[in-house]
Parts: C-alpha cells; structure tokens; sequence
C-alpha cells in the first residue's frame, strides 16, 4: 500500500498543469503547516459542492443565498443590459471579463472551446442550452447581440464557427448581431515580437 | 463573507508556486470532479499529519508502522554504509537522491537553507541537532565522511560553510571528512549555454 504522501500526492498531479514533483512540493509543503490549517483545507474542500451550485441561467459557478439557488447575482441584476450576451468558455475567462469592468450585459459560460479534431461537439459543450436561451431572449425582444469572448487560437475560431453556425437563423433574419471580441497588440507588446496574424489585426482594427 | 470558491482559492494560493489565478483555477478543476473525489482529497489532506511522523533521526517525513513509529525505514536499515552522512536540505532533495540509486549511506534533512542576509541561522535548521548526530557517531567509530549535498547557488554555498563551521573541530582534528557534489555539465547541457562558474568547475572535475 502506497503510504498517505503518495496518495495527496497522485491527488495533487491530477491539478490543471500540476506534475508529480510539484504535487509532491505541495505535500511536503502541507506536511509543514499547522494541523488546523489542515483541517481547515480539509474542510473547505469538502463543503465546495455543497455550497456552490451551477447557474441554471449563465451556467457558472456560484454561491447560492437562502432566498436564491438557481440563478447567480449576475443573472439576476436588472441594472444590466438585456440586450448583450456574452459567450464564454469557462468560468475563469467570465472572471476576467468581470474584472475588467469594460462589460455590463449578461454571461453564458459554454464549457470549453471545440477541439479541431472532434467532428462532434462535446457534450459538456452547452450549445443546445445556448440556442434554447437565445431564441427565448430574441423572442421576448430584450436579446439583440451575442459577443463571442473566445480565446484568439484556433480551437476559439472553430468554436465561434460553431456557435456561428447554431444561431445563423436569427443573425441571417437580422434578428441577433453577432459580433467578436477584436484583435490586435495586448497591451505592454512590442511590436518586434508579434506575429504577423496579430499584427494585421491590429491594422485593420487601427483607431 | 467570501464565498466557498474564495476561502479555497485563498488556501490553494499559499501553496509553493501558486498565485491567485492558478488557484482558482484548481478550484474550478475541483467543482467539476465527482463529489466522491472531492470526499477523497478532503479524507487524505486530513490524515496526512496523523499518518506521517517525522523521523527521530534524519528528520525526513515517513509513514510509521506499528513496529517502528520513531525511526524511517532508511535508518533501519543496516545494510546502508555507516561511514557516511549526507546532509540535504528539503525531503525532495533527499528523494531525488535515492531515486539516483547512487548512494547507499545515511541522510540528515537540515529543514532548508541558510539565507544570506540573515545574521543567524533559522532556528528551524537543524545544525544543532546534525551536530549532535555527527559527533556521537564518530564518537562510536562508525562515521567517517560527511557529504554536503546542497544546491548549488549562493545559498546553498552559505549553508555549506554554516555547516563546516559547525562540524569544524571534528575536520580539524581528522576525525570526520567533509566533502561536496562536485559540480559540472549537467546531463543534456550544451556548453554554449554554461556559465563562466559551472565551465571552470567542469574543467576542474575533468575526468
């Protein structure tokens, strides 16, 4: 039997972009602290997905009050603007849209970004819910645009061609714009070190 | 008060080499496991401590049994050389040393290293303890050499002298033999890219 070291530690590989040895690090590392700070971890891993729901609206994680456990307090603040929604992969990519404060209309986390090597959407990809929430959103007339805030790659251009192509019958009857994030330099880049795709981009986005 | 989400990024981000952002990021990782898996990480973080001890003598981390709950299996075993003690100083130095399967002597984890704008050492080192060690072993005519296995970097260098000092009067005297890993290319170094420092210690250490 594998000794409690090696198990936190296989737990540990299994992180987003955690190998063994940095698993191993942050074992020897827990191994070190205070046994309350232990329990406390403990703890706090236990409740996550007792006290975080998913959204039934936009579909990211949040924490629920006793008088609403459906829908997060993005989804249910009026004071935004009903007429924009904007797409986004994961939960962490809403985050830093929030952060920025530069939007103020309504979330929808899809659940990934398309493969190129799929010929199928994944079913975690949440394109029929998008869809069933966009034709109900035009309809009632508050829906006007959908921004697609996907990663600038090729996985993000496929599956904005996807998302692209599950709306087409209300962007061709000019029921719903659709409209991406632009391209061009981030800020802090030097032009010496872009890319030519980024460096066109920035050109025809000049201002 | 912040949310589940927020109270376990918090702790996630205090782990060695994690900011913010990549906390949270294991934290999302987390909502979408399987309660079951969230219950098993939870389960081993909390008999982490329970399960390992500290050993009594080289002070690595390692799973008691019934039989032996003060002393690692490597200082059990007596099939290693006595006459030699390798100072470390972390658990995963000591561990990347025995996966080298290159040395069959004792260990001593001295808890870090000294930092080079303290005055005195971190009382969390063990010099007092490793001094201690050295000096009944060579009094019981088992030990013979000490090898200072430390990184090699300023740090490393100031805690090698902090440790010739300690052992000084048993050197002096000829009774114990200090040494270090010698440096050189590593594995897979080209020479163009050496530095001035490991290109002079390659030549000194030709073979």
């Amino acid at each position: 039997m594998s000794s409690a070291i090696d198990q936190l530690t296989e737990s540990f590989a299994r992180f987003p972009g955690i190998g063994p040895r940095q698993a191993k690090r942050f074992v020897y590392h827990l191994l070190q602290q205070d046994p309350a700070v232990l329990a406390n971890l403990s703890q706090q891993i236990l409740k996550l997905r007792k006290e975080i729901n998913r959204c039934g609206r936009c579909y990211r994680f949040f924490s629920p009050t006793e008088n609403y456990q459906e829908q997060c307090d993005f989804c249910r603040d009026t004071s935004r603007d009903a007429a924009q929604l904007m797409v986004v992969a994961r939960d962490t990519d809403l985050d830093a849209m929030h952060k920025s404060h530069a939007y103020d209309g309504y979330y929808f986390v899809l659940g990934g970004l398309l493969s190129l090597t799929e010929r199928h959407p994944d079913p975690s990809l949440r394109g029929v819910q998008l869809l069933a929430r966009v034709q109900a959103d035009v309809a009632a007339g508050s829906l006007k645009e959908i921004i697609l805030a996907l990663s600038a790659n090729t996985e993000g251009d496929h599956t904005a061609e996807y998302v692209e192509s599950l709306v087409s019958p209300l962007t061709e009857s000019g029921q719903l714009k659709l409209s991406h994030l632009g391209r061009g330099l981030s800020t802090g880049t030097e032009l010496e070190y872009s890319d030519s795709a980024t460096i066109k981009s920035a050109l025809k986005n000049r201002s």
